[in-house]
């Protein structure tokens, strides 16, 4: 979650890209968003205020909010079994948040569910489609026609392969290295929907490319198309099930193109279950599950016992990630 | 879902029992339901008016409608992976839910969600939690102190083992057997209750009964009370799976103390989502699975060729099976 | 589950290539299938005989069974809940699990299980995630380097857009466009591989290609493999969910590329279950749920009354589907 | 995981009820054990050992092995994505199994299925099925008679309610309190098996009671039947989610009659998955998740500072959380 993710997330927003949607589904976007109506279920403002909204995320994707029910007080409600709201103080009710995350008390909170539509390339997808605790609708390329948008990394995420880390990455390629990856990226996607159309012999639009030839099924066409390509779906999760993928994607261990995603969706958590997000960030996603053996290290050091790796019981590997969670150079 | 079921699920609503409800719980649900709310979330104007209200099941259970979200239209839009409404025409929006039901394309139902409050006999819980693609908050006795509230069933439905079917009722118990039936569980439920205060000591509103004693734990004490008594939870699915629930437990072989329940759920689902209800109806409650082997007897018999059991290539079983569903005397 | 389809899955064997896998990784293979153990576990002698041999399915696919545990006895036994082997009379074994087949008691299925190991292209393999109850554990392009190995269909494959189903496919490309098209395909296919293995600065086994230079992350560089592209799982499933999958994927709407490894699988099935696999087919794969208004429409013409679309009460896509599964001309 | 608990776990075995079956079932247990079978698929020798084999649990259940498949090494084979066995040096194994827990990549342990046929009172099973991601087959009140077997605690467990947790117990209940539970306890269960087969007009070996007489459907008689009845069932999953249904159930707080279950299968999995087994005791079992604020006190306590509550920035009852589990004195 550091700045410099969010900066890609947000994007530059010009009149025409706004939001990373074209103008005709802006309008319908909005049109969506002039009507309201009358309900008895709680409503959330600051997620209201967000509704439909897409919230750009890379060079062409975003993240919307297409509907919501429960917040912070079903969550209490929920625990309680309750007849009417269910809730008492503010106090009350958090603590009895708080208690819930902290001793995995983790029902209630599948007692709020959002749903969201999401654009994302597709090689994002497929790591997000891997919780199966969620609904999820995609867009069909048996069905209909790809778009011809493709995901480029911008300079800054153009990283080396780590060297300590096997799936991870290291250092940020420079000069004409960089230049060479970007144009190699640009030119193999073209070149893959120019592939792609020809196969079809019929444009984005559904335009006939050459008369009087056929062209290929979509559902066997659509193989030539890279894994950057975008797709889009509509995902819907439980905010427990939904707390568990964020505590995995927006990790600092994930992978940059689907941590924007993480991101985007922590800003709309927070403004939908303000009190239960923050319970998340101080139970889970700031905290660090300490293992038997590094408890007993942590008791000798509080009891001002010297303990180094070699004395300690753990692996040098343990060592090194026991000694970063307490913030003592190993 | 035969009338006399009907019935007893709406039950004689007193001004002292409307709804199963005590006068305190009642007031907890008309304030909920006095507040409305402005919100850009699609609403169902009859699903609105039933939110919170008990709707009585049995002698003292109910079920509410909590939260909801999604619509037929939201079913539609998602099947269309849309920007906006995604509806286009009333006749093409049914079509599509039809075609969606009859194709087993599943997932755009999953998108409509719902969250209901159930108060139900424990041996009615112990079959219902078998579906698993729900959430679930239950009352929980090793918490809280149950209520001297126990099913006893109406004379109509004190029927006896049937012959035919292991796993059914038969004939409804008559006169001084009847009673004789009514009697021991209602003696045996009464005994159960004070035995379990008596083990804790401690009466339904909490007060201690013999001072200077102590009482049991609760999540001891409650082993004694039998699987009539009820409980309540909070129950929460989405439209595919719930037509799943639905489809198994309103069904003619389902237990009528389920049945029940799922009779008065398809009344709400009715109401919340009616197109895709209608094609719920039409595809799966009212239709039948016909086999292979029992295809080609139909064919068969279209042709005009006369098959009995014997030529069908059909056990007497499935010949039996197969008449009843096409409604031919076997 | 056509001929052709068969001769595909099983395509030509050749010394180098057999079941799709290297020498390296059948001399893998073999030395796993030398080893015997004694064990008290249920054996099925024919899915023994199959175990870790690559069936090959595709150019460069296969399907594996790696593990499974219980067999038609199995299902039995959890049926009854019982202490020993729980079986009885083969016919009354065949009766029940028949029984509960036709029945959807489907718990009993689930407690048979198998774990395989499936070699598949990226688009059918977005296809095939989407079945949510099963476990799976994917080659990470994160952490390796994927193979050159892509698919192109077969000639007999290559099909134009269907123009009655805008999801399937239609005639046959002939002539110059059928080798236009796999030419696109090939030639996109490779050209993808080597911006790959510039973009990594790897090839295939490891090694740098250029001195001096550095590789993009691999998270990153495989972003420009298309779909076509092969990945591989370790993939398990419960038999009941197993069914499910067949019965949507082994289907004759499925697309020709995923049925061809459903078609594999129900091989294997056939010798792990045979008598709940033949179960499977008479009441799902060939059995057809029919509607409750196209029940009427039976009935009716059972009892010899001319019926017609306009007389029936069903849409002429309904009318057309009811008369194809009683096989009459619409 | 007390001592004490153990103790009751494995309970006194008398000739008669050896392991808590009947003499029938353990002449079925024992034939299903005399035969072996040879097979390619791996063993592991000490689960063979145990197999069918009931493990006596509380004073009338039971956990057996009714089936398995996978081993540490499959865990190893899943992660590595395979051909053959994928193992290496069993140190190498042993650390990749421990990354794999360490870092939450939960897939790899998936891969390894149990079956248990589990004998277990009613409240004890209501807890159990919370956990979904399992496959459960229960015996069948509707279908089949319960027999007269029903939980009454020792001594040792007839515990008070808790002071200070509203869902735990206390000090244990001493002399005429503890005798006059025992006998409520009994009596109301003895008088509830009494109306039971009074109701069914059938005794335990099925025979009728009064001739002449009717009885009512098993599925109605039942709803008598205290919660402390024993049930049974089969139940299957994948060691993964049998880790966090044993990180909930073996735990201090659970609830003790479940816990001497999870204790059971705690032995069953130590013998089965050694090397997973120990894995997850250090880093699940045995270890703490410190929040984020919680692990600002640690640093500033190991760097010398002192740090009381009220300068922690936690709450009273995070702090005394908190220093239980780095054992100092609050």
């Amino acid at each position: 979650m550091a700045d410099g993710s969010r900066e890609q997330a947000a994007g530059p927003e010009t009149a025409a890209s706004a939001g990373n949607v074209t103008a005709e589904q802006r309008a319908e976007i909005d049109a969506q968003r002039a009507e309201t109506f009358a309900t008895r279920r709680p409503t959330v403002a600051a997620l209201e205020d967000l509704l439909y909204r897409p919230l750009p995320v890379l060079d062409h994707g975003f993240v919307r909010v297409i509907d919501y029910f429960g917040d912070d007080a079903a969550i209490v409600q929920a625990a309680r079994v309750s007849y009417g709201k269910g809730t008492k103080k503010v106090s009350d009710d958090r603590n009895l948040i708080r208690y819930l995350m902290r001793h995995r008390h983790s029902t209630p909170f599948e007692m709020c569910e959002i749903k969201l539509h999401v654009k994302l390339p597709i090689f994002v997808a497929r790591q997000w489609i891997r919780h199966r605790t969620a609904n999820v609708n995609e867009y069909s390329a048996r069905y209909s026609i790809l778009d011809r948008e493709f995901y480029v990394p911008v300079p800054a995420q153009l990283a080396k392969q780590s060297r300590t880390n096997r799936q991870g990455r290291g250092e940020v390629l420079q000069g004409s290295e960089a230049e060479t990856a970007l144009a190699t990226i640009e030119n193999l996607s073209a070149d893959a929907y120019a592939a792609y159309t020809r196969l079809l012999n019929e444009d984005q639009a559904g335009n006939v490319i050459a008369e009087g030839r056929d062209g290929l099924a979509r559902e066997l066409a659509r193989m030539v198309v890279p894994t950057n390509f975008y797709t889009q779906w509509y995902w819907k999760i439980d905010l427990n099930n939904l707390f568990h993928f964020l505590s995995l994607r927006a990790d600092a261990h994930a992978q940059y193109e689907i941590r924007v995603y993480a991101d985007a969706i922590c800003g709309i958590v927070e403004k939908w279950c303000p009190i239960a997000y923050e319970a998340f960030c101080d139970y889970r996603m700031t905290a660090a599950a300490v293992s038997g053996p590094g408890l007993k290290v942590i008791r000798r050091l509080l009891a001002g016992e010297p303990v180094v790796q070699e004395t300690s019981g753990l692996s040098k590997r343990e060592w090194a990630e026991l000694m970063a969670v307490v913030d003592r150079k190993a």
